[in-house]
């Protein structure tokens, strides 16, 4: 069978195609005379494999896009706190060309746009850093990002450089207003030379798989990007990536993106996939319509909205009872219901997930509460066991709740076994408030044969058990 | 055993009480005169589980919380084209009570300032509607959401009214900007009344999570506001909620989220749980101070902001090899390899999951590909089995790769079983492209039988088949 | 002779009718429906002086150039502190219909946007002054301004009325932020009653005459407003008075001025001339196409600009010297050099003029000085007159001057004689530190009785005396 | 006599120093160590006395004030449309060193913000001038304004141009706006240095006075700045010359003004004196504390404010009748009514003054009207005489009128005079409508004889003939 992915990327491209409208970035000529007809789409998934299609090999500068990666570099050298007392989260109204300077703080605004980019490239490294170390750091972290040696684009450079005065404005305004400290000629150098590095749609989309991927590079499993700065990366470009519109952006799209003025563009959905397009052709914001329209199209058709509420997480704790035979040793609790409750849970276990484990548990095994039938039924069962077979993650809360419910079975004298093959639990004996321990095995079997030896033979009534 | 929720929950009250700033909104003394020691907090489940502490009986006027529902009425009322032509979506960067049109369109920034909250109340029902009549669809649509009949505080309505300058100029400059087409001094008056509705934080938990299950409310599994309104609230909530500074909340608490000047503070996380609070001192911004700070810490707690990666989407897809006993019956196919092939989902799939699947198939019974090793091993399989029933929910993206896979594996005239209990696959007999259908049954031991009929035996190396 | 002046102000209409550009006021159909072609000029003199050409008969709604005139009576009723107060007086840069309340302190920025024209009317009278109080004083004030009773036409004022929104909305906010204190709705009405007072130009030229001469009606010679009202109102007509673009209008016009939506305007050139126009179409920032037309070419022929400096006051002292005949009664003084030094000054004597003569007499009269040739010639002249005959005006400073250079020739012992027979000098006997008077006659002749009375006979050797 | 100027001066010295709040620039070192003590204060007349009082010795840099003589210099080097173009006359509302480009054209809002100051240096010389060649050009010019070498003060110099990257980045971001086309660090320090040229009071009172006196220098005769040229600068010096609160100033003081932040300031009065003040303290919008509250004082005592309307153009116009004596020879005119009259016109004479004039004529000499008491009783006068002999000036419109008057006399073939010793009337024979002059002479006497000689012989009634 062949895949049907890039089938349906070669058609998003041949509809996006259609769409002749924009130009290419005019204020260089080097940019200016880009051929419009290229176009490329590309998708990495969180575990590196990559589907693109059209120009997939054509490469171009970078520009913007690299805000967003350098930004990240500049919280990991300089610290967040550091950062945010330079530059501001806020998206400002305004072109990315412009000053936007908050009153009162003179940061600028956000690190999307040029003022902020710049003071974002002034704290790599540290801050008596040459120019030199900062761009070399640069194009190392975001080669290995691309999971392949970038190259600077010499020409684009030299003709940016040429005609950066606006960017050189805004330096030295940087440099009066206290927010960079380094020789601002050398910073705006340095930030034209990260922009015009070079890179394809398949490094773009690696380069997002990584954010999505929680900073760890999906090839590598190398953590490039440190966890805290993601969150803190994908925010401000949810707010501040596309200029302008920020909550146009979030109601329609919904999705953390970045443009670049050579025509890049990428989307990342957390824990999902990046996505990449090119196509030369920019809006009067700056923003290449075909990538764009591209954009637009995978969100819709991909359901990445983020407020997509449409996947309710359902029905994650399956319970079951099983009974004991009378065996030669009886249970040693004298009113034992010779049974054995088992709670199984599934997939990606968060605090709902959890909750819906600790009230099974309570009504259950609690004290029979009239308003809610059935309750305390097995509040005498004579072993439970917990299942995380079928778990493949549970988050920080979750976590603390399911320790926080097997605390207190303990408490309660309960004999309890855990099933958890893939060590999901984190169960950390030092920390147990109580000083007791359940059971931890690696399958129903090794369960089972647990509770029997202590003087129980369950028998399983439930195909989950 | 007792659920530690509660338990949890008092504790964050606890922590929050120990913060004494702010002071209870001023400008209208049933506000001012309200008892600051009162406390509470709220969480509901999208199952409509309740966990509350603190005063959670103590009523109090829902004020700008309103809004986030007004706004939801007026889209379903006005339909979302007209809502957007009135109300824009942009954080405005003002206080709450500023006018904040915007420049060309005259429209208000975005509902949650009360220009465009008396613009969205205008817009309920009916452009000619009377004002009973939209308070009264109001009141009751509020009521389904809190699951009981609320009131509207009369003494709260009276005071509003009588200090209502500032809104009945935003309404008479709404008019005359042609925003609103109805009196002025009516829509004011009913967003006066709007806001003067008596809740307690249960209320707002429920009234939070029916936001969170998509518009369904927990309980009564109705279907309250429009699936497609909800995406749009909480879009707006997340980036306008809590008045200026949107990147700041975005970056740092990154749920939607909306205050109210008595105190109440609301917050939802998408699919998850609903969050309410209630203190009635604010701070400079008008926000519940320990509100947002039991906000901020159930956030940190429990891991609801939006952009944290760490839940990466995980190994969904099981893949098994089932070798046929040579029975009497040879199998249709010469070249068949005595494989069954089985294909096993389970969790919430979503694209990065459906298209595991599709990698796997491609691997498995593509043509072998030098570059992947161990590729097309089995092109040759006697018969394909896909499991869908340890799955729990195929999103639109993923539904669809799963049906292209089909097509393309029918297509090439293999015998194809779907295991498919819960019919979460949606496969609609009258929309396949080929004419062809996979058998479709309840579980494995009927997929078995099924092969075995079609004269092949196959027997299980596998616990997963 | 016939008077050239009305044959210019036909030729300067003659030109404006060619400007076709425009639309009358369309929001109210009264206003919409105007009659396009009419067209009128009139000059008020500030002695009462009146010309005019064109339609003008024709009456038309005031509309906003009563800014002006309110913006005097609240100063007049509730004193300039107050005033200013509650409204600023920088330009807005915003539209007229803008609420443009300065940040801080809630004031509208000036009194002749809006929101500052209807905070100017709820000070007229009295605070808790009726709205019927207020608009009869209005009425009354304007009436006497024009020199004839004047009449609110209702047909406008209904219709405004009708059409009240924005102000309506104004007034609500006004109200809010502590602005106003009445009832927002009387105020607004009030003043729209206040704009519906229909005149014609010549009324609107008298009015501005008034201005002109420091507050005084020409014909009746009542100081209808206070003079220290006018130059606050001219200054805010300088840098208000045309809406935005205020650098620009000084500039290019440079004189004092305001517009009115039903097609008046006024120029005001302080000291000398009222202008009034009348065209109904408006450009886009609402002022009268042709009515700026005739205003900007008055301007060019007439020299208003007032920062037009071609005029510099020049020679306005003429110093003379008498040489004595002996007579029989030898000069008291021993040294007397036989001499009276005769000074004249002439025209409106400011301080450049006072310098003037300050300088000739230390010139003559001081001690010699090397560096200034021929000075202290007469500094033993016998006798000093100083003549005022030919001075019409002294300001404050040039009269202090002149005051101190008497007090000081007394104090040297010299005889004084002064020509005032219209009493510019304004000589205080209390005041005189001294506690020495110069001899205060009629004319020539008198001074030269006097002197020669005695002791001394003088010769005039020069036309001047 | 001693001049009571200087006491004045000083008085008002004194009553400054009482002012101990402000502090001086502190951005560089060698302003942040200026003598705090020094205080000085000059004025010039148009005709260059001179007044000074303080340290009116002592030297400091110009800074800003420099900003004014530059704009001239662009408006006569560019001309007024280019620079216009490149610089906007609108008070910005922000602080001096804010960039303010006006949306849409980028221009600099105004010509005394540094952008708009920067600019205006750019545009001295030429577009392609060196930098040595724009600096040699305005310390040439000020120099010739100050009646005296200046030189720039290289420690200053230096100083400003180490901590230049405000004004660096304001200079980069004009070259990328298409403001300045030259090398923006040139212009920047061009700037820099322009700033630096060191004054006392003296100097900056005398360089105000030639703008008083509309661009001719006082003493030197020399038309340093164009005449129109003035007028531009004086109007923006208006608006814009005290940074923001345009509006405020012009209520409070009311006279174009300029400060730099080396504690100088200056104020003009058009056609009347140039202002001059230093004290190194500044207030929070870097005015000279000192120098603010001089000039306010100034103006007050000496009523300086434009809008003081206090001086009526008041009767500038005599006329008396003289009867003829019957001679040999009969009048030409047999309905003669054998008088002579004559129109004596004083002062400086603007529209006011030759519509008095024009009025008197008519009355005089026109058709009787019923309305007008007395009206055409000379209507036969047997000739007319116009004495200008006391008229110092006359401005473009007053001579338009007064010549419209004599062709109109000269149509009616009257017989006309014209007394014009200091030619104010600007007869010109080649424009003459008519054909026909009249006949002008020097004084009364050869009035008198030429009537006499055509058959008249006219006996003075009246002192003024």
């Amino acid at each position: 069978m062949k895949s049907p992915i890039p089938d349906y990327l070669q058609h998003v491209l041949d509809k996006a195609r259609d769409n002749e409208a924009g130009a290419p970035a005019a204020y260089i000529d080097v940019l200016a005379r880009a051929d419009t007809s290229k176009l490329a789409v590309a998708l990495a998934m969180v575990d590196g494999n990559l589907y693109s299609a059209g120009d997939d090999q054509v490469e171009f500068s970078i520009q913007s896009i690299s805000k967003a990666f350098v930004y990240a570099l500049a919280i990991e050298d300089a610290g967040l706190p550091r950062v945010l007392e330079k530059i501001g989260v806020e998206p400002s109204g305004d072109r990315f060309n412009q000053l936007s300077l908050e009153r009162g703080t003179n940061r600028p605004m956000n690190p999307m746009i040029n003022a902020g980019a710049i003071t974002a490239h002034s704290l790599v490294v540290a801050p008596n850093a040459t120019a030199e170390a900062r761009t070399e750091r640069i194009l190392k972290s975001l080669s290995r990002l691309a999971g392949r040696q970038l190259h600077v684009d010499e020409e684009v450079y030299e003709a940016e450089l040429k005609d950066a005065d606006r960017n050189m404005g805004i330096g030295h305004m940087l440099k009066a207003a206290g927010i960079i400290t380094c020789d601002p000629r050398e910073a705006v150098k340095g930030y034209i030379r990260q922009c015009a590095i070079n890179v394809n749609v398949k490094d773009l989309a690696m380069m997002s798989a990584t954010l999505c991927n929680a900073g760890v590079h999906p090839f590598s499993g190398e953590q490039i990007i440190p966890h805290a700065s993601v969150r803190q990366v994908l925010s401000v470009m949810t707010t501040c990536g596309m200029y302008d519109a920020a909550g146009d952006w979030v109601s329609n799209v919904g999705i953390p993106a970045k443009s670049g003025v050579a025509g890049g563009i990428i989307g990342t959905l957390p824990g999902q996939v990046g996505i990449a397009a090119f196509s030369p052709k920019l809006d009067e914001r700056g923003n290449s319509v075909r990538g764009v329209a591209i954009c637009e199209q995978l969100s819709r058709d991909m359901g990445l909205h983020m407020m997509d509420v449409s996947q309710i997480a359902r029905a994650t704790v399956q319970t079951s009872v099983a009974t004991l035979v009378a065996g030669e040793h009886e249970p040693h609790n004298p009113n034992c219901q010779r049974e054995v409750l088992v709670f199984k849970l599934r997939g990606a276990v968060r605090f709902a997930g959890s909750e819906r484990l600790t009230r099974a548990l309570t009504r259950e095994l609690g004290q029979p509460d009239p308003k809610v039938p059935g309750s305390g039924a097995h509040s005498q069962a004579c072993a439970i066991v917990l299942s995380f077979r079928e778990v493949y993650s549970l988050n920080f809360i979750a976590r603390r709740l399911v320790h926080e419910d097997i605390e207190r079975l303990l408490a309660e004298g309960r004999i309890l076994v855990v099933i958890d093959p893939s060590e999901v639990l984190h169960w950390d004996a030092e920390k147990a408030k109580t000083g007791k321990h359940p059971k931890v095995v690696e399958n129903e079997t090794e369960a089972r044969d647990y509770i029997g030896g202590i003087g129980c033979q369950a028998v399983s009534r439930d195909q989950g058990w």
